[in-house]
């Protein structure tokens, strides 16, 4: 069975003059690697239109499931929409369910020129509902566009997930030890060279003041239904090793 | 003048996977704005050599500076140097000063096949040293390869910063108003269009309990000293409009 894959394209000058720190993405980590969706890529990139067509069309072909947050309020910063439909050689024009649901919201008269751009959206797009602020993110071929304001993203995301395609969840496992890296490494690489349908990840943490650490030893597999059995033989490695180890 | 531009590779499966926030891009996108270095894009990609590979063949080819964060420790999954020496045709093989370092640094008897590792690079690379754990960073072209543990990956960053070659900083300013952004959108595309040499940003949040919002307007300059002018006509545009403002 092929793996169900996802990347995701985070649209926004501020990430990458650091004036924001992008939440969005781990997120959406979490919760794919949750419905079985493989994320290969996350691509941080500027308000820029030939940068958004670019990346949006390498990522259609890429991955099963493409999603963007940012740029698609009503100011002349936000460019996704109009970027996205120019990417598919799509008319960027009103949307006339996404009009309908913000001429209700909006008082009689308010619903002005900057709002009713919010409507605006590539030609045949799907709307993907926003519970909280109204205005809503669209789906265009298997891009799913998101705006950026993490509370808004996450109850779309949510929502929208409930209708994608799910592969078997990974499973996982975590054990902590307080030996080095450079302590197991060796016998760690013979456990994953005997255990090819598991990926074991090797993630140090430093206490620089007590001068102290350890490894978090994290096993993860697409296939493997239990870990019991990899996790005893690690915990019997560093047991031989002589370090302390439990499983997180 | 040319602009001085950079490009960050984050590799990690666990980014991806969502098991860490990863934060180095942020702290690092902080440093290259103040350094007058434009950061134009983020990658965070998987712990696989084919994909660093052309990951850092492109990058090396698009920006005047890369950084790749992860995968330089003494593990299997430590893949990074190895790929980066097979991207460029260079050898992998020991860095005789980086060994030297190793080997003093551990105890007699102590400095193991796993930590040797730590001293592979490619061939003739330059060294970025490690003030914390010592096992350094390199450079190779215009890649600087950095571990993935942040609080070191910071003080390598900071110290190699200083011999970068610097571009003008930008110029900032943040205006906060309580309107939302769908009022000032169109008279906010007004002095945009009017101040070319300026870009400004719309950052709307929004307080879900209280039912209240409003945008940070964040006002950026490559060019301009003075921001004065442009944050006066933002601020008379907020007033004229009834809504109150400051600058941050």
């Amino acid at each position: 069975m092929s793996k169900i894959t996802a990347g995701i394209i985070i649209i926004g000058d501020e990430i990458l003059y650091g004036r924001t720190q992008d939440t969005n993405s781990n997120f959406m980590a979490k919760e794919l690697v949750r419905a079985g969706i493989q994320l290969n890529e996350i691509r941080v990139i500027d308000d820029n239109c030939k940068n958004i067509m670019k990346t949006v069309q390498e990522f259609h072909k890429t991955y099963t499931y493409v999603f963007t947050t940012g740029g698609i309020g009503p100011t002349h910063d936000d460019i996704t929409s109009e970027s996205i439909s120019l990417a598919f050689n799509k008319k960027y024009t009103i949307n006339a369910q996404a009009f309908k649901i913000l001429e209700e919201y909006y008082p009689k008269g308010k619903f002005n020129k900057n709002r009713q751009k919010m409507a605006m959206m590539p030609e045949n797009a799907e709307l993907i509902l926003n519970p909280l602020t109204v205005a809503p993110g669209f789906r265009i071929k298997n891009i799913y566009v998101l705006p950026g304001v993490p509370e808004i993203m996450r109850k779309m995301f949510l929502n929208l997930l409930v209708n994608l395609k799910k592969g078997h969840p990974k499973k996982f496992s975590t054990i902590n030890t307080n030996l080095y890296e450079s302590v197991i490494a060796s016998e760690l690489c013979k456990i994953q060279d005997k255990n090819l349908d598991c990926s074991i990840g090797s993630y140090p943490y430093f206490n620089f003041i007590k001068k102290s650490g350890g490894v978090n030893i994290v096993v993860s597999s697409w296939e493997r239904e239990d870990l019991t059995d990899i996790n005893a033989q690690i915990a019997k490695m560093i047991s031989i090793l002589g370090g302390k180890c439990f499983i997180v």
